[in-house]
């Protein structure tokens, strides 16, 4: 399969470099690490082993990485700005569009300008950043959960999660996106709010009743909103909340990405994973009021800037 | 007029050192400012003009203050552990206490153990710090607002608030003390809690729209829970939003106290500020949602304790 990847960031890195191990013709749009790639290559270093790939495609625009099958989007979403026309010039043939981005209304962007029926996405549970240029680091996990914008499963997704799958990649085909995006919401919005809003890391959050007592009241009001959207089956509350707080106590001394987006000054995903989850729940009679307060929160300019 | 200050901090100093200048016999239980106030006096600066008082009757304890007529409470309520052993030597006579300490539950505090009868609050809208030992600067205004514990206006209150008038405060008093308390909250909580999370100034939160859109919001909560409370009269809500909103614009670049507490590194007053409010809502059917988070927030070690 053709893939170009379009936000090569930790995200798009490794994916992008565990296809093309796999046999795909793959094609990085990069930025920071476009001279690092194209003298020496893509490293990837992972506790399933490191590895190098000597020769990869890389360009500096879209416009230059020729006919594609598929989008890979992993941009960071406060740059959605710049999505559509970054995208444009490889979907003018028939290529479908896979945004693996954070949070909601990354696949209705693509859906606005390519049509929905091109556009498909999915959830990644991935630990990774950058090293230096030329460098990714995979530091656990990576599975995706992938569906139609539309919904249902269709053969094309399940081609895309075969091709996943042979990278190495667990992946799921689901049949309503939308459902599993509010899910991973469920987990994302209260501790990626908590800890990048108060400098403190996952087990503080939970070792503090009163925070972790507010954890749970923002999982409340997510499934609150994830309810409010019609899916074909709720997401049960309770079942729901005992899980997240599972994994968390798991996750030990954890630091979200969010939360270290911020504390190394980096812009963080503000608008998919706290505001256009807001307004959703809004528009649907859901007023998730603690979500909309942390969002205001870590929107504000930090002191002294 | 025999008075006590309890809880020499910059208020009790303040108003200790105005009603002394003006010819009551003030005691005042120091603790940081014993050895200065004894050897040198006490020095107020104040836009009012300046003024040192060379002889102070500072102690170190309450049993050695004598016999007073009135115990006036300026002590920081996360010490309220300790205000009933400390008033108990000086409540032994006919002595009334009047409390201008900050927030809800200080009065219930101190009527389950010396009688409701007893009991008055008042709310200072005082800016004013401590310097060096011996020394208290006023910054501005410093007006307050008096009442009994059990309501009603009394000739008690009415001859406290003319000391205070005669020492040259601005004394009203009022007939609900608590609805007077409420109503200060209804500034206190938002930006209090709002600055001191955030680390900026009252402007910065205003100039951002979601953070003022959040002020707002949580005065709504503050005014639903000051309402479910059962006074003669409820508060106007856009009333008060407005009046509030004006005075903050009128405040510039404020800090508030609960900010500087937090940026000095000194403990803050969340309970009677946050805690006692949320918890006398709840009690009264208001959740007050977004005032308890900021509660949690606040609460919470910060990073690296």
């Amino acid at each position: 399969m053709r893939i170009a990847i379009v936000g090569s960031g930790a995200l798009g890195l490794y994916y992008g470099a565990l296809l093309q191990r796999a046999g795909d013709d793959v094609r990085f749009l990069l930025r920071r690490d476009l001279d690092a790639i194209r003298r020496g290559g893509l490293k990837v270093t992972s506790p399933n082993g490191d590895f190098r790939l000597e020769r990869v495609q890389g360009f500096a625009t879209t416009a230059e990485m020729g006919e594609v099958d598929l989008v890979v989007v992993g941009l960071k979403t406060f740059d959605n700005d710049r999505l559509v026309e970054l995208c444009r010039p490889l979907m003018k043939g028939n290529a479908a569009v896979l945004t693996l981005q954070n949070g909601l209304g990354n696949e209705e962007l693509l859906a606005g300008a390519f049509g929905a029926d091109r556009v498909l996405g999915g959830v990644a549970f991935l630990g990774a950043n950058r090293g230096e240029p030329g460098t990714v680091h995979h530091l656990g996990k990576g599975h995706i959960r992938l569906g139609e914008f539309r919904g249902g499963i269709s053969e094309r997704a399940t081609a895309i999660a075969a091709r996943f799958a042979a990278a190495g990649v667990r992946c799921e085909t689901v049949p309503e996106l939308l459902r599993a995006r509010w899910e991973k919401l469920v987990w994302n919005i209260p501790f990626n709010g908590l800890c990048a809003l108060t400098g403190v890391t996952t087990d503080r959050i939970l070792a503090h009743a009163p925070t972790r007592a507010e954890a749970v009241a923002l999982m409340h009001e997510v499934i609150a909103g994830a309810n409010a959207q019609g899916f074909s089956a709720p997401l049960d509350r309770d079942a729901c909340v005992a899980e997240m707080m599972e994994q968390t106590v798991g996750l030990g001394t954890y630091r979200p990405s969010t939360m270290i987006d911020r504390q190394e000054g980096r812009r963080m995903e503000l608008g998919s994973i706290f505001g256009v989850p807001v307004e959703k729940a809004a528009a649907r009679g859901v007023e998730m009021a603690r979500v909309r307060m942390l969002w205001a929160l870590l929107d504000l300019p930090a002191p002294g800037r």
